[in-house]
């Protein structure tokens, strides 16, 4: 029972409460957001940090009319909350569920689906110029991070809205984090202005000089005052936006709801782009997240008394990121790179251990990219460790700069295939398809732990590019007798007769459950580790072609270019004249839920992939 | 004969040069450049511009030790002519000559290969880092445009540079110019740091202010000596890159190899990071392109007295320019985008006729698709007329603002398939996969002029994203009877037995004159029009193979994920026993060159489809 929260449904039920009440209503929904995401598990220190910001917008702004539209959107918990989703919030990325993320389809509030970073100003900017067009009238606020800001995009957007002059409002929610510690020259800008430094210089030096402007008569005072509102233009913080075109306001304290709504207020009534610079604490309000916002960032259910435990398993992302490590003690060339992610892809301990080697770019996947083949070309071997579904960000920078001068550079791509909770923005299921598009690249994807190791020290062995893919989560170690082959070259896992299922990464696992299955009917089928894609094992499918008439292919990837295609690829060009069956993720986006109940509703749970490969016998 | 140039093989001639003979040489190499690209065409006007910069920068730094790096690429000319390969420039962009961008094959001077812009300061912060690391010593020069800096890369890795402050120089080449004229708040910022409209402003108010100074004793002048310093730091020009943790030098002229050679002997002596404004004009030197610097960007062959001469052949690009300028009149919702090419894209007109509804949003082609899914998500049509090859750094917000949401934005995408003369950058072969990968999206081509307005059209009645893909160059109608068809719908152009060619775009054209070929050598084919790949139209493929047994794929595209691999897809899920056969571009890097002699080469001419099919029917 919350004394105020309880009666919270609409936006409009904010703006009856007064600052006082305000402020008691932002305890009750951290309370409500701890006790609730320590059940369902997600992003719980950004959303601790805007209560107050949330509401404050709210209660200046008329949601839906004026358009919120949260960057990323991890952090639109809150919004969710005093929109009429509050009785939901257990069902939080659960199947089925609300979504971890602004969703249109959920609330009329919702006025942009998101995921990834920095698209805010983009997206604000678009609305906006309609509006203008239409010749509507509502306000367009984009609530970006400013680990977001790094993201070249919104600069792109900062330079459009600058140009174009609409009206617009920019809020900069500045937690000085990424997911972890932010970096880069921005963001050491904005600690400046937080701290004051420029401003405080100039300050004291200039009210020193005016203190004797009343000994030089008027003509001076009126000059040196004109003097000091222009350079109060040029030092107060905020230069940097001002002089993009966008008026700046700030710093201003993130968790002070009077001084928030004072500012909202104000600014609403002001034409062209604003920015207004809010300061925020990642994790406000829980100690333990308070103390550490980037482990705070994404949790698992959790106990709200002790806070979160680690897992004691051993993740993909740690054996890639140890296996690194490992190499980087024996080869001085060896470089690793993250976008902002350096404990969620496994590289906390390289970083500590080689930090000349070892590079947070920030929310910048192309730049990242284009940075490593710059690397590459100068003799050293980086490794871009890197989610699936933002490495998608580099598209263009993979095929300009690393495959067309074939450099050797290694994709480390983690949470690829299903990653769950998350949903439609994050599941990495397009990289099988673009990366084998690319000339000179090579393409893997282990089935298990010491495959995947296996892999990296490969890739540290040839002179270009290489995409090695892995799922989220533990780690498995499958029986294997294979320790000593060719990586590039497939490996048969059990030999059966006449069927044969070639699967890629994650799915061999579910082949081989899916062949004991078979099995304990009387089907006796061959199961192929397809662990290289690119180049694709011709010999290995032309022996396995001689004695199997029933193809069938698994990935948990989009068939449209990925494994199966390749494998089609091939045997059409050979004449293959038996029959081939890919299974693999549907043409459309999937939702999120747990990542055993997704493969069972497409079809790649070994259940699913057995069923298939019976009905297709027969 | 001239009398410096002929003289002129490595970058060490230049250095034995003064300044009045320098200026000399840099007549001879403008005369050189009108002369030699008149003949075979390429990009003149950048050429034109950066002729005294480029002998600035080779006198001063020691290519290849020091590291010169072209964005884009496209105004490497000087650098190529100083670098031992003036006699070879007759062959310039032709097949098995030297090509039109830097290229690390062709010379030691050439560091890195390019083609796309906004790259050139995270490859150089890359070799600068490696540099570090390797602890060796040497200069790395990255030379980028005010047209790149619009880039979203370009501001990630002046974020990283700024941040880890090694040293490096980024030579800011101001034109005021993408391809087009420039636009943007940065360029506006840049165009005031030129005029000086900021910094007189305020110098002239404090040197009013100043001129008191020695009346009030010298504490007072001393402290205002401080402030005079400080004021200067944040009103200088460029505070913006300054305020990033860049040195900013500038504006410098950059026609007056005087001052260059200066300026650059300065700085070369700095620490940390360094960026330096140069301004030049391009086009200098040959009035035709001074005059019109964006038509002088990239020529064909023309007659050097009297410039080029306008094409009377209507090409794509203005055809789709035109249908799109027909639409806009009878609906009000329809919005063009361009990210710096109006004119190459064809929307010259649409930017007259529409202004308010014309976007050049800047080379930010990420940028471009949220902006566009945004307009769209409050309620108008937008159309982002892009390159194939630029819209690759799109791939990211195609999927997530795009298709996620299935929101009704149109790409019109212009330069697919091989565009001859730019060569391995510059292609557009990966958008038939990349595209079909992702739900939601309709992705057509045209076989002909027609067949773009009457997709165009239909684009405007569906509600999802559309993509419509067409080559470079002239518009060229068929004959066909099928104008009322559902354009979702494949289309028989000629019916024969047991053997049918399904061909996409240009591709169409080649399979009808593969049939005549065959025809005469008693080969009765079958030539399907695919022109739209997705959704594949099933129940055409159902009716193809009902009566044929040999199919044969054609498409101007990898042929990974591309045209054949959906078909391959589709067919296989329906069991289908016969052979197929999948023609289109090799997994490789296919180089500059006439396209037909590409075409032939790489097995898309006609003749070679029909040898092709001959082979495989035997």
């Amino acid at each position: 029972m919350y004394k105020y929260l309880d009666h919270i449904n609409t936006p409009q039920d904010i703006k009856k409460l007064n600052i006082q009440e305000l402020n008691v209503l932002s305890n009750e929904i951290r309370k409500f957001l701890v006790k609730s995401v320590s059940k369902t598990g997600g992003h719980l220190a950004p959303n601790l940090g805007v209560v107050e910001l949330t509401l404050a917008l709210h209660y200046v702004f008329q949601s839906p009319k004026d358009k919120l539209i949260w960057d990323v959107g991890h952090q639109s918990y809150v919004h969710k909350i005093i929109t009429g989703r509050k009785d939901k919030f257990h069902t939080l990325r659960q199947f089925n569920g609300i979504s971890g993320f602004p969703k249109k389809s959920e609330s009329i509030h919702d006025i942009f689906d998101t995921g990834h970073s920095s698209t805010s100003i983009s997206t604000g900017l678009g609305l906006a110029l309609a509006r203008d067009i239409k010749k509507e009238d509502n306000h367009v606020i984009s609530i970006i991070g400013d680990g977001a800001l790094t993201g070249g995009m919104a600069f792109e957007a900062l330079n459009h809205l600058g140009h174009v002059k609409t009206n617009m409002i920019v809020i900069l929610n500045d937690n000085e984090m990424s997911i972890s510690k932010n970096v880069g020259s921005i963001s050491n800008y904005l600690f400046d202005i937080r701290t004051n430094k420029a401003y405080k210089k100039i300050k004291d030096e200039f009210e020193h000089i005016t203190s004797y402007i009343p000994k030089i008569g008027k003509t001076f005072y009126r000059t040196a005052g004109k003097v000091k509102d222009t350079v109060k233009y040029f030092m107060i913080p905020g230069a940097l936006f001002e002089e993009m075109g966008i008026k700046y306001f700030g710093p201003i304290d993130g968790h002070n709801l009077d001084e928030l709504i004072n500012v909202l207020k104000s600014i609403k009534k002001l034409e062209g782009p604003v920015l207004v610079h809010v300061v925020t604490k990642k994790g406000k309000g829980y100690r333990f997240a308070e103390e550490h916002p980037d482990k705070y960032h994404g949790v698992s259910p959790f106990r709200v008394d002790k806070g979160i435990t680690e897992s004691q398993s051993i993740s993909y992302s740690n054996t890639a990121g140890n296996k690194l490590l490992e190499l980087a003690k024996k080869d001085d060339r060896v470089i690793a790179i993250t976008a902002a992610m350096p404990s969620g892809t496994g590289l906390s301990e390289f970083k500590e251990a080689y930090p000349e080697r070892f590079f947070d770019v920030g929310i910048a996947e192309g730049h990242a990219v284009t940075f490593a083949a710059g690397l590459a070309a100068n003799g050293l071997r980086p490794y871009f460790a890197v989610y699936s579904t933002f490495l998608q960000r580099s598209y263009d920078q993979i095929i300009h700069d690393m495959c067309i001068q074939n450099l050797p550079v290694t994709l480390l791509i983690d949470r690829a295939g299903l990653v769950g909770d998350d949903g439609e923005t994050h599941h990495g299921v397009f990289d099988l398809s673009y990366l084998s598009s690319m000339p000179n690249i090579k393409v893997m994807a282990p089935k298990d732990k010491k495959e995947l190791e296996k892999m990296i020290e490969y890739s540290l062995k040839v002179d270009s590019p290489v995409a090695i893919r892995y799922p989220r989560g533990e780690a498995i170690v499958l029986e294997s007798e294979d320790s000593n082959l060719d990586i590039e070259k497939w490996e048969i896992l059990s030999k059966g007769e006449n069927i044969a299922i070639l699967a890629i990464g994650a799915m061999v696992q579910k082949a081989l459950a899916a062949k004991e299955i078979l099995l304990n009917k009387g089907i006796n089928i061959t199961v192929v580790n397809g662990r290289c894609l690119k180049p694709l094992d011709h010999e290995g499918l032309d022996d396995i072609i001689k004695s199997h008439k029933c193809i069938f292919t698994v990935e948990d990837n989009v068939l449209s270019g990925g494994f199966g295609s390749q494998i089609n690829l091939y045997l059409n060009s050979v004449g293959f004249k038996g029959s081939i069956t890919n299974i693999g993720l549907p043409d459309k986006f999937i939702e999120h839920g747990k990542v055993d109940i997704l493969y069972d509703k497409y079809g790649l749970s070994s259940e699913k992939i057995a069923q298939k490969i019976i009905e297709e016998i027969q």
